[in-house]
């Protein structure tokens, strides 16, 4: 049997640029675009008109449209680049503290959790997050610095910088957070204390970077586990395939199925609006548009990625 | 930009061949297969060690291993082909009656429905099936024998028929669809009468078809919504594209997220211990073993896709 | 240790009178009274103005105030006839079939029903009443003819009738009780068929009786189990406390709580707008008022029923 | 209509004292008592030996039997005492922060409050005392130390202390309680700090009283809210009829409906094994055992009380 190869006519760069100037025009005239999330203050001040959109091809090219360079608020994309890391480091055995199942329920449910004793359904959400960054505090004493270490070192952008500011915002009005954590805690599932998890956790969602770095620092995942640019190998080929899979059936919070419906693509959204796309063998695709819709996920992020995919003809159905 | 193309290297049919007798072979080395549904007396007699698996490539060529020409019960496999029927009856609007969304709960939870006002989350759960099969008894006064007609056309084979005896069984054993169906009336889901809609529902699941039908019936998912041997259009591209998608992510009750893990295909399952997978482009893939996991899913099923698309190197990941 | 004994001095009967009056004279200045049910035709055409309040002290005394002749749908004032029956019939192992806990969601959940995996939380809410009918008609050929001789027998009103209108329009409209049979059913919870189990319970809803008929029917539960006419036994004096109890605990919907702090004392009520009252060792008080609160339950009545604890001084606390 | 008025047989204290000794006889007779709770240290010592039972009338007699006068954690006995002091400070615009319902769900479930927006229940599930706690800090800067006093004053001992082992190891395994709080302060459900709260909260708890004292604490709720001793009033007839009232439907964890079914009473319970029931106008009685059943109240403690109103011939029905 061969083994997969990838010989479909190459794409010129200029088309994806074509395809991306295209969908921003579109993008344009569309005057609604979701609510920007308020719950902080500082992205409650974030302009919803902000717009940019990154194609990065495993042979490297790139297009870009919009505030391609324009710094914003990582999020839950954060949650991609921290199970790459949990898995590093607690190999296979991490998946006895935290399920792959989508979760049918809001992404910061406690109910879920409770009715099956404080396992996690899947590390996208919450409080499968916190088990993975607790799993990095417990394994590596520089936590935090190792998460931002991790982002920089995969988007190739040593400036990338926490955002203290989001980041004690976040603790600040993190008392759902802290619920979470706290229920963890009290069924056995964290390791380290509350607070430390959590510090990690609300400094990995602060991370600003730009949609550009997005695109490249998600690279590995349509490239089989090798970074395009690099070249170094960020992760083994299966589980690069197996954290797409993990995106496309709980990346996008209560809007999987639509989402795999409409876009077609394993993804991952953050309430900062951005969006990382994965079309394996092929490209990764980021989007950022601050309004989110009610599921949360950046509005037209989402519509430019359906209109992307029905442009390129190519989803992974 | 160009339209999808398929081009990798024809794979030899002998191919296929050789890799499902190595699943069958590793198959047979393993004793424990699960445990047959017991719920109706008719399921509960299969023995488990009955194997199956069949191959139909989108260029017409098919590879089988096993009991491939054995009659096996259809059961939750039918709610791709009366999706397929209620979309061409009703289009898009079906979707205000049905949702797309992973359930995060057993097939048969009557809870989610209550909280969500009785409207399914998606049709493969067995509240979503009710209302499509609602939806085409209500449009079609042949209802159950348009399915049947369907199954057939599909699979190219007029001999299948109801197991008159399974529906019967499922009708006296069939108390928690009833309560479904029950409640679904009581929130006004349900246009045709209660009785009406359990009778189709238990007939669609009693049709006897064998691995060769089903991997035959499900050609056109794989193949832009064109069945591989007759070269009818069954639905659009879209369409198909997108019933995959909700394969791939509401497809194997619990376990969606695990499947996509582990094998990485859109699929459907059936407590009969059917299982149909597509790669879409490249083939459809059936496979009947009668012992279920917890799950519900047929548990050397589930292993054998996971080592032909382990072995065949291809997933759409 | 002296038994209990009732040497309160005697309140007469003008009395009660003179209170009843007062509290009708209240209700007629309240414009607002709640939202007759809607359900099915037979209630929703009874005027919401009708009131009636009687009671009926352990002496044998009685006072009453407006249609206190008029017939009204017993709906869930039956179940309390039922359970004492059925505990006749089947003793304490009843207990093994249905709980004894405030469910904490409304009267028709199948949510708790679901996680409890068939156990009804309490002989009050729906699925405790079909336990119990079922148990009824399992026992005891005669069936529905038997509880409505029970009602007749309690109320010494031979001419009490089965509303055969509203049984029938019950079991038109009735899908969610039928869901919840279904789903006992499913569970093992039923011995005789669903059917049988739905039609008795349907015709047990259907009695129509007065609040003369409703007061006098209930005389035993406030006379430690002997009819206060008849000085018949009906049931153990234990049993008769216990059966307050549940009342206390259970008997409002999910608005028990709220209705002891109120009003005090244990009672029952059902959503032809009749609730039926207890005060051990005093009286039973019986209100009648077809319009309904948010919760279910006759909303000029529980205000009567409130004024009627305060203005006599006297509830269980 | 005359008062209330009780002019039952005067029983003897000695009468009292002969039915307790009656049930210490009847209680060490039993092997099995429960299981200590275990989940801090300072519960998990105490020998499931000990038992006392003490009865106060409203008359100022008192009976006792057992280590009535031995120290124990109050715990959730607590929360009577703090929801007296906080109708005190707030009036009924509590009821707009905290319901009256039975919660049918376990007294620190997080998924009704979910469900319910952060409202909880009652004032006796933890989420409910949570909301009490903040009302009293947030009105009074004394604080927990006005909590320790109103119980002192209550049970008329000036040497009752905080157990400071007790209140620190209830913070370090507070994890549950503080995802409760956390929660309800993620929905702006409490005004103070979640710490301030949390610390008055565990300190409340951990308040150690013998059940002399806890007899004599309660006995203003059997004397229409006249303290029996010092005759002073600490809250309204009105209100302490209404506390009554939560006990009987909210005041025993997951267990209120068969206690009432077999005790009868109002009561409260509390997880160091200490139990306060109410006959109004008649007496309190307190046991303590600190030996759980399966709903983590006092498993001897229940059976005493069951013996303790059958023996005397009075509960509330």
């Amino acid at each position: 049997m061969a083994p997969r190869t990838h010989r479909r006519k190459k794409v010129a760069a200029s088309d994806y640029q074509a395809v991306l100037e295209g969908i921003a025009a579109r993008v344009r005239e569309q005057p609604n675009r979701g609510k920007v999330a308020t719950y902080i203050p500082a992205l409650a001040r974030i302009p919803k008109t902000k717009f940019a959109m990154v194609v990065k091809c495993v042979d490297g090219r790139e297009a870009a449209v919009g505030d391609a360079d324009e710094l914003f608020s990582m999020q839950s994309l954060s949650k991609v680049f921290t199970l790459v890391m949990a898995l590093r480091q607690a190999g296979a055995g991490l998946w006895h503290r935290v399920g792959r199942e989508p979760s049918g329920n809001r992404f910061n449910s406690l109910v879920q959790l409770e009715y099956e004793q404080g396992v996690p359904r899947n590390p996208f959400i919450n409080a499968g997050a916190h088990v993975i960054t607790d799993c990095i505090v417990s394994h590596d004493a520089a936590g935090k610095q190792s998460i931002l270490n991790e982002v920089r070192r995969l988007s190739g952008n040593a400036a990338i910088q926490f955002d203290l500011e989001v980041a004690r915002s976040e603790r600040e009005h993190g008392h759902l957070n802290a619920a979470i954590a706290h229920f963890l805690k009290a069924h056995g599932k964290l390791r380290s204390d509350v607070d430390e998890v959590l510090d990690a956790y609300f400094h990995q969602c602060s991370i600003a970077l730009s949609c550009r770095d997005l695109a490249r620092a998600g690279s590995f995942l349509a490239n089989g586990g090798i970074d395009v640019t690099t070249k170094d190998r960020i992760t083994t080929a299966r589980r690069a395939k197996r954290i797409n899979a993990l995106m496309m059936t709980c990346g996008l919070y209560d809007a999987v199925g639509s989402f795999a419906f409409r876009v077609g693509i394993p993804a991952k959204s953050g309430v900062g609006g951005g969006i990382l796309g994965i079309i394996p063998g092929l490209l990764t695709v980021a989007v950022w548009s601050p309004g989110l819709d009610a599921n949360g996920n950046s509005d037209a992020g989402v519509r430019a990625l359906e209109l992307f995919t029905t442009k390129i003809g190519r989803s992974v159905f």
